[in-house]
């Protein structure tokens, strides 16, 4: 057993180029990153990470520093299901979601990458081996663009090799959204694929009305159109409109998969590996998915899901997401036939260039 | 409207007198608590509170002071609701339960106690101001104790006035629990409160077993039998064995006591402000539960629960909890004829002894 001898933490606030907006979480100037480095006594080394919106990074740092860490040291760090669900023992009773399965995840992910390393695989082989490509689809936090903005900023997703694109809906008015719609449909051409995300900015009426509104643009699907929690609201908008739903950035727990999988009706599922429990807890939240008929996908950092969604059986979409984490490592992600590569190396093949994130690093709030 | 003009968090790690354990969360060495002092500009103070096993009150701290004390100062603290559902909101990407409930509660109860005493309203008036006193029983973490020392614990809490007892139960063997309700249940004769509480350590075919088997020991309640989570689980143990099962302390939204009221068929729901959004959060669990007829009772914090579940409409039990928070405050819990009496002073009425809380406080892991 190749033991855990040392856990280092790191928290940088890393400034947006420019401030992004959605429905309910108001602009946003920063990411938080946290990294998690792990050294195990036959001499691999992983890294982890997580990351959020600008709120929990230094809650996140605690709970590994001052929970994990000390249960972490001298525990086999080859067992990682053993680990894993031991992590979420230790703080069940202030876990089940929640900052505790951000903490879990780098932790999750650090392991994973030393598994990668010390077998010599890559992730998207570890992940199932399906393939080391998957679809791709650029995501804006750009609901506070105005119209010619926002269709500038389509503009750039197109010329950077992306056929597909979500945009942030739920402005005051619904036909607001619908005339943005509307517009970047037409930029798009009829059959590119194009979806859109409320931030669960809507009630189940809303969502419905809204529903039954977007069906003339043929969207690939309908994000979070109300919130996480209400897993049977998004039956009934399914039901009673035909719409793709989909969900996950805010699942957070096994359980909450679970639920979300019996009971919403989701045409995709969106688990994103930084808050749901690491690689072992998308695997799991993705096999439910699947098992279920649902097409696996992922949310935010597109440098790590491009292992998983394609390694994965099936045909999900990642998220070039907002939050360019990609832009602080060695290998931006890239995209070849609009398709996004995952990296051929061991281990998750996300490597972070520190002396750059050193340097963005604005501490001040 | 008063602004909130300073907000100072506290984090004390209290040993226990002796080391206590069940079924889930193993030993028990210590308690965390973190303290909230919210000074308003109206000059109004309050203090508030939250509490954890061991895990997690470092990243609770740390939430409070980056994230919610910004976001605080100069705010309205007299709109309490209003500052409860913003906080929920900052946080909600890395909330939604979890450390972020914890944080949020502490805040909720300081200004709970500044409201009481601007208005000269003690908390059990506030709650809804039904009596000043309730139903107590004493629960013990005691799964690691022989049957002998078991039951001089069972005496000690008879002595202390107590006529209603909870027991851990979740042994190797179902005999054994049987075996120790049986004693217990003799000790206490036929007609005083009898609770069992297995920390969700059976699976819900274990549960429906010992349920059963219990039958005969005429239980007030079976706490948590099962994983919090399993919500439908909960309504299979009382459908298949007409056992009164309870749960509450580890619903941390607003969204999970929905769920848990509309689905698991409970007998009580148990919400402990310390988890669940403080004072605000209690009061609408508590509201949930009683309108669909379920007794409301409380977990933990005896010291502040006995105003809630006096107060607030119903027959409902505090718990007087093996975490002995109250003597660290100036008025630890009276019991007058079987009854917990609520305090009448101004505010939540639970006034820390701050000298006994540094005295005690240790900071070694």
């Amino acid at each position: 057993m190749p033991a855990i001898r040392s856990v280092e933490c790191d928290l940088f606030r890393i400034p947006l180029a420019e401030v992004l907006s959605d429905a309910k979480h108001g602009d946003h100037t920063h990411f938080q990153l946290v990294t998690v480095r792990i050294a195990l006594d036959d001499g691999t080394e992983g890294t982890g990470y997580t990351y959020t919106g600008g709120y929990g990074g230094d809650a996140i740092k605690a709970m590994v520093d001052t929970d994990l860490r000390p249960w972490l040291l001298g525990r086999d760090g080859g067992d990682i299901d053993a680990v894993h669900d031991g992590m979420q023992w230790l703080v069940h009773y202030v876990g089940r979601g929640g900052i505790a399965s951000f903490a879990i995840s780098a932790v999750d992910i650090a392991l994973w990458d030393a598994r990668g390393k010390r077998e010599g695989r890559a992730l998207w082989q570890m992940a199932g081996g399906d393939t080391d490509r998957c679809r791709a689809y650029c995501g804006g936090i750009d609901l506070n663009f105005p119209l010619p903005k926002l269709l500038d900023s389509i503009r750039g997703y197109l010329d950077r090799g992306a056929d597909a694109v979500k945009i942030k809906i739920g402005q005051p008015e619904l036909a607001t959204d619908i005339e943005r719609i509307a517009a970047v449909r037409e930029l798009l051409g009829p059959d590119r694929h194009f979806m859109v995300d409320a931030n669960y900015g809507m009630s189940v009426a809303q969502a419905i009305e809204a529903s039954k509104a977007f069906a003339r643009f043929n969207l690939t699907w309908f994000e979070e159109p109300i919130i996480p929690d209400d897993y049977d609201g998004y039956a009934r908008i399914t039901d009673e409109t035909g719409m793709p739903v989909a969900q996950g950035e805010n699942l957070h727990t096994i359980h909450e998969f679970e639920q979300a999988v019996a009971r919403s009706k989701l045409a995709f599922l969106q688990p994103d590996g930084s808050n749901c429990g690491g690689i072992t807890g998308w695997l799991r939240a993705a096999k439910l998915g699947a098992d279920a008929g649902i097409t696996v996908c992922s949310h935010g950092m597109q440098e790590l899901h491009v292992s998983l969604v394609s390694g994965f059986p099936g045909d999900g979409w990642i998220e070039v997401h907002s939050f360019p984490i990609d832009q602080y490592t060695t290998r931006p992600l890239r995209l070849q036939d609009h398709r996004a590569v995952a990296p051929s190396e061991p281990g998750t093949g996300v490597v972070f260039d520190w002396d750059r994130l050193r340097a963005a690093h604005d501490p001040a709030r």
